[in-house]
């Protein structure tokens, strides 16, 4: 805050400035769209308004088992309208809703759920095996509602687990009155928790406020109707393939919600039940990580043509989306957008909005643009700096750290306060990515901080040689990571997945066609990796990004 | 706020949680699309860039001249790039905004600017005659800005004038720095301020804070660019044909900053100057009240086709749009579309946004919906009350006041205690106007509180009637309101301009005209007015509304 004195006015005594709310949220979708629909794989299907009292009754189930403000509510489930109804019912109440991340290991979840103090707990069915044992050890959960498929009629699974079961969710709500008296507080209350595995350390706990949803949802609502992006729109048909527990998948649910749009949820996420719902609800827009994409476009069925999914729209997170990726999914029909942001900035910062001479190019002058990180997105303040904090020139070669404000970041890591200072150095929120911004101001990442390669004095990006060498004919994926060496510092290395694992190309095919760039003066000679290894698999996160830490334990 | 208690965590010490900021629209505006343009009449066009650029300059300028924050700083100009510039420039100071409404009598100006405490003046010169004679009477002035004309070079007249002029614009702002270190600051604070004209007293101030207007924006750019109402994006040109001073033409200049639209002002409302602007700039999109817009079709160029102006999409507001304007402007191939809000609202409350199925229906079935106020947006809450307050039933039928909260409402008259207590009373804003919404949500104003006419204990709307009058052959305009009744306690009168003013049709026919609709059921017998009388103008107030209290007084 500058030290300036602006005009001030106190308002008159009666008057109401009312709080950003999540609710408001809910509120305007059944307005602007009361039947649109809320579908869950081929077993339920509901509108708006129901949806709405759904929430209601959410709420009223969970005051009858004790929840009150303040408290933090777990969630266990797939991507369900469950899901979609305890991030707004839980919030509404004034409670946080705890999205537990099911991939991490059992002690893991063990950790966040005792270091969040959950209270309360929704689980579904799949995971009561994995939460039975660790129940003994959250003392503080006064129960456990259990989060059953309509088409399955096992009732004594979770009793047999002995969980502390208060009831299953459809069964209860049932019961409910449709309308809940929901409170107004402060929009500055806490409404979502979560937790974000780092490469070393405990997982760390990102929250998020009433009005730093609301605001990241607004804009979320004017960018993706905007010209240029165009992905959602109430008109149109959504389905999330990013797991609900990530980052409220990424804010979409929010906005899809506010917009009206019709919302479906694939629960777990199984290929034949994904590509079912994505002709049979027609659905235009999704988003997901590169490898989701990947695999579906090298499904047998979808890559031979047998299986149209043209028209639909995905937007592409979490990691770069590259140009071979883009151009087969276009090969298709299928229309890749990036954006960028993580689990600390709620998460969106960036997006490619194209601008209008560029969306009205063809496809292979938009597709590099199509791959960059693109524009911040209105209210977010982005900056690439060197390592003395002084921004660099806009150029598209100039490297350095990605630090931003916007009025949608984690305020800090929950119960960590040397580790949120170091995210909040200098008061700008540091990413730990490195980039680029061109001349029209897109984003470019070229790295994770602790990724880059530094070899002989320079630095080299990672993910740039991954997308040099996955245009390789016959490789599937790739990771890139540097190896110490005596006389340069560090060198690069490649773990390569072929096409076909039973005849993958030879390493020094690779070298030669990488050299091909090195002759076009766009790769340093160094930039070859002596070492290449081809495997079956390349380790990843729980969240599908290449797990560079593991990646170079195995190398 | 209620009795819950959330979670509220504190931010690590170096967070930084960016308040909402006016000067936030500006920069997403200049990324999302640097090279579109602000265009002023034939005189002037520059891009984004330059844009922020000349805002900064004007920063500079101000600071110059001693403009500090917590300064109130008047406007007096047409619409015009300049006033876009000052529409950021001085709130990003710290300073607030009065945007003068320059149709007021002098007096009233004289009252508005004294109780504003203006500061300082920019003032156009073709308001330096009304301006100078003011002046000796605002002594807490520090110095007026001259705004002039490209074209016109008479240096002297304002000179001549006598008032204490520091410079013309265009030279001082040529002078100054291309970049303004403008502060942060607490997002309550006050950004604009004008006066509202009611029926009875002085003119009332209303104002709004970084925070309301940043909402509204994104608010406004979500709706805009929504299917069901698609008026404005980043590819749309904008052209406001609503004065800059009523309610910062209707916040749209905001709106279509955030975006990087293409912004068009015309500067003195001059009909040819307007027309060529529409045509030559290929405008797509503009906003007016319903008088002007009817001045629009009716034009014989226009009216006659050898003007093409088919494509343009017109939101109508501060009255309500009739069925028979919407189908006259829809024959020349113009779009109109409805809003509502008020001065005190920022303005927008609700907007005829067409579910999906009118939408794709034909334009004989979206006529009622389009003349219709609309639905509530997005973070609006509107109900329809009784006269005890309670909710009325969405039925299309029951009556009652509008009542509304937002997070854009003006928390206050400026220095009007009592009557900021009678906007406020309930914790509600009442908007004095009567209406009803319909099983979809949609609310249909019939009348202000003060206008209805109470006819045999019945409430009869003198805007439903007018709209049936309108449809009468030969009535171009008309104008219904109560008049005294010894048996009916009041009954109808109508004042009505004939298309042909020296061929009006005779009073009798426009009863039988009126007696269809009761043959029908659609009108109650006693709703035709006895009174009818044929001029040559209805006096409107100077926003161009049916000026009510002086129809009454010459009736």
């Amino acid at each position: 805050m500058s030290q300036v004195t602006p005009k001030i006015l106190p308002p008159t005594a009666s008057a109401t400035n009312p709080p950003l709310m999540i609710g408001d949220l809910l509120d305007s979708g059944v307005r602007m769209a009361g039947d649109n629909q809320i579908v869950y794989r081929d077993q339920s299907r509901h509108d708006y308004r129901r949806f709405r009292q759904r929430v209601h009754q959410l709420a009223h189930l969970l005051s009858a088992q004790g929840v009150k403000a303040g408290d933090v509510v777990a969630v266990l489930d797939w991507d369900s309208h469950r899901y979609l109804e305890c991030f707004f019912a839980i919030p509404m109440l004034g409670a946080v809703l705890h999205t537990v991340n099911v991939r991490l290991a059992p002690e893991q979840i063990h950790y966040t759920m005792e270091h969040a103090e959950d209270a309360f707990v929704l689980v579904h069915e799949d995971f009561v095996p994995l939460m039975a044992p660790l129940a003994i050890k959250l003392p503080m959960v006064k129960g456990y509602l259990l989060c059953r498929e309509q088409n399955q009629i096992d009732e004594s699974a979770a009793a047999q687990s002995g969980l502390d079961v208060v009831g299953e969710y459809e069964a209860l709500l049932a019961e409910q009155p449709l309308e809940y008296d929901f409170p107004t507080f402060d929009e500055n209350a806490v409404a979502t928790l979560f937790y974000t595995t780092g490469t070393t350390g405990n997982p760390k706990g990102v929250f998020f406020t009433h009005r730093q949803l609301v605001l990241h949802t607004l804009g979320e609502a004017s960018l993706f109707q905007a010209p240029g992006f165009a992905l959602l729109d109430r008109d149109k048909v959504y389905m999330p393939i990013t797991p609900m527990f990530h980052v409220h998948a990424w804010g979409v649910p929010y906005t899809a919600t506010l917009m009206g749009a019709t919302q479906v949820y694939p629960g777990r996420y199984e290929p034949e039940m994904l590509v079912n719902l994505l002709l049979k609800e027609k659905v235009d827009f999704s988003h997901c990580v590169p490898t989701l994409l990947n695999m579906v476009v090298s499904a047998d069925a979808i890559a031979s043509g047998q299986v149209d999914l043209s028209g639909w729209k995905v937007l592409v997170g979490g990691s770069a989306l590259t140009q071979s990726l883009a151009s087969k999914a276009r090969e298709l029909g299928i229309d890749t957008r990036s954006a960028y942001g993580m689990s600390e900035t709620c998460p969106l910062l960036t997006a490619d909005i194209l601008p209008s001479d560029i969306d009205k190019a063809d496809f292979e002058t938009q597709l590099p643009w199509r791959c960059k990180a693109g524009l911040p997105v209105p209210l977010v303040t982005l900056q690439v700096v060197d390592e003395s904090g002084e921004p660099l020139p806009h150029d598209g070669r100039s490297v350095g750290e990605v630090r931003v404000k916007a009025p949608w970041l984690t305020q800090a890591y929950y119960k960590e306060e040397k580790r949120s200072e170091e995210l909040w150095r200098d008061g700008w929120l540091h990413t730990g990515d490195v980039a680029s911004l061109d001349e029209r101001g897109f984003l470019t990442i070229s790295d994770r901080i602790k990724d880059v390669i530094k070899t002989g004095g320079e630095w080299l990006s990672s993910l740039e040689l991954e997308n040099y060498i996955s245009r390789c004919p016959g490789i599937a994926e790739v990771a890139v990571i540097g190896i110490k060496d005596e006389k340069w510092g560090e060198r690069p290395a490649a773990l390569v997945v072929a096409n076909d694992l039973n005849n993958p190309p030879e390493a020094d095919q690779v070298q030669a066609f990488l050299q091909t760039f090195v002759d076009q003066g766009k790769l340093n000679r160094w930039a070859i990796p002596a070492f290449i290894r081809f495997v079956d698999e390349i380790p990843k996160t729980s969240v599908g990004k290449l797990d560079k830490k593991r990646i170079r334990q195995e190398v």
